[in-house]
């Protein structure tokens, strides 16, 4: 019977290429999972019909009937007005579309109550719920991936900030005389260490002349962060001093939001973490230790890779679920 | 009769030199107020002592019973463990006493509840209650002085961090090849932008043989920030290069902190403010809105000078006597 069947939360975490649903019950267990690509339909409602109908079909394969579902939970990597529902822009995923009114949308074609979080709040609060910041009053998901960017928690709540884009930590200078950014300005952390600066830096060097393990790990391929990381763990001197700059960089990004913020934990997510994570972490430590000195007591901040990995953010969505569930 | 008197919180802003007394009703009116400097004394119990006898004695003359004080507010230019009303370390004030216990030493003597902040977060509150921060979700009070600091609020409560030292705005990194900062590091706002590092830059530039108005200011003194700021006012044009650099410095450091809090309002305050706000605040509005650039609206952050002035510390202590009564 229905009414008998286990509640669960129906999540899903829309990132730039890929989508990754999910069945999550009240304790964060996911019940069921799927991933999928995103085509190349731009338009809101073919975009989210698709999406509710494997999650619909998801549930069905799982023995879940869809009336279990208490909710809808979606995570994006997306600039949103999250109180109202609505994606503000979303260029990867809604293309030119705007204001975009995503929740009630989702409301309509899964016929349940829905919830948006942008992708780095959500991820924090998955990894708040059942991973590396379960219980912890103060603490920040940072994210290094293609971009960077910070979610932050005081007391399980997110600061969201008054428009609602706290933690971009990606665009804090960090080189007033560093690279161009691709928001305009120069020297921004996302410009000296993202996927694409870490990638952009080995294909510099390379083009001056520097040789090593790297070309031959891309093979036809361009060198990406990925190609970095496995040449330094191979010992490559170019890709090891690549990482030792990105790691200092880092660096500064982070102490400075250590200063600011005092978290107790800092967690690592995120694709170049997830690539180069062995390699950076260690380093990360060493040189945020240094930069902050003997007046923020680092012993205070732990920095720790994200528990969760990819599944952060849609146990994060699955979390707004619940709460919200909890609260009525 | 004593039960029919206007109730007030007895409430103390300490500072590095200075003491400021302010008797404060419940709707942020100040009674009566007092000022007097810190003697040599660096014993906690003399200090107290004469503090209390202050402000009992300036009850009395102003004709408020001691019985209608609800309470004491302390706000205080130190390292504090405020939930345990513990002073950690302020050489300036207690000198090599450290963990004294700043809240019972005040209870016992004052016969009344004690509640103690660190100075920016009580400044914070203030200004949320009576100043530039009424009714704002996302707010930060940022001090620029002889230290930079800020007080982070999030829906008026203060965003303290796990240790107690979040706002460390003054540390964080602006330029990694930048002048020694005090911390042992190299390029921290505050070895840039605060009151000393102004007047060491206009001292540099007096040595190397650079003139103008800035000696026969400072006459037998010093040259200092406000001599620096006043004869930029008069239009000397060295005085004029250091605040132009200044302002450069401080929105670097304030545009890091509006990408990673998005606040509503930064309210500015502290002694280099107070004397250099006419200059200082469009330079700052000009630079900060700048190093935005259009990746962060800066329509979203208003930056504006802190509404209260010295008496900021003060109305925030008396703050926290008052949310205190209110939840009892």
């Amino acid at each position: 019977m229905p009414g008998e069947a286990t509640p669960y939360a129906a999540c899903c975490d829309i990132g730039g290429t890929k989508v990754l649903l999910g069945l999550v019950d009240a304790h964060g267990s996911i019940l069921a999972r799927e991933r999928y690509l995103l085509g190349q339909e731009r338009a809101p409602q073919p975009i989210v019909e698709e999406l509710v109908t494997r999650l619909r079909r998801l549930a069905a394969a799982a023995g879940l009937p869809w009336e279990a579902a208490i909710g809808i939970g979606c995570s994006a990597a997306v600039m949103a007005d999250v109180e109202r529902g609505i994606v503000l822009s979303a260029p990867n995923l809604f293309g030119a579309h705007q204001n975009v009114p995503l929740r009630e949308i989702l409301q309509q074609m899964a016929g349940r109550p829905a919830l948006i979080e942008m992708d780095a709040y959500a991820a924090a609060l998955g990894e708040a719920w059942q991973g590396s910041g379960m219980g912890v009053d103060y603490f920040v998901y940072v994210v290094v991936g293609t971009g960077i960017g910070a979610g932050i928690l005081m007391h399980g709540q997110v600061f969201r900030g008054w428009h609602g884009t706290a933690g971009e930590l990606g665009h804090t200078i960090i080189d007033p005389d560093g690279p161009p950014c691709n928001c305009g300005r120069r020297g921004c952390l996302e410009a000296l260490a993202a996927g694409p600066a870490i990638a952009r830096r080995a294909q510099e060097a390379l083009q001056r002349g520097h040789r090593g393990m790297m070309p031959e790990l891309a093979g036809a391929g361009q060198v990406t962060a990925e190609v970095v990381f496995e040449a330094a763990r191979q010992g490559d001197p170019l890709a090891r001093e690549i990482v030792q700059e990105v790691a200092g960089y880092l660096a500064i990004g982070l102490s400075n939001l250590i200063h600011l913020l005092n978290p107790r934990v800092i967690a690592l997510g995120g694709g170049v973490m997830r690539g180069g994570s062995y390699l950076l972490l260690p380093l990360l430590r060493e040189e945020t230790a240094r930069r902050c000195g003997s007046w923020v007591d680092m012993e205070g901040t732990q920095l720790v890779v994200a528990a969760l990995g990819e599944e952060a953010g849609l146990l994060g969505a699955a979390r707004l679920v619940w709460m919200r569930a909890a609260s009525a």
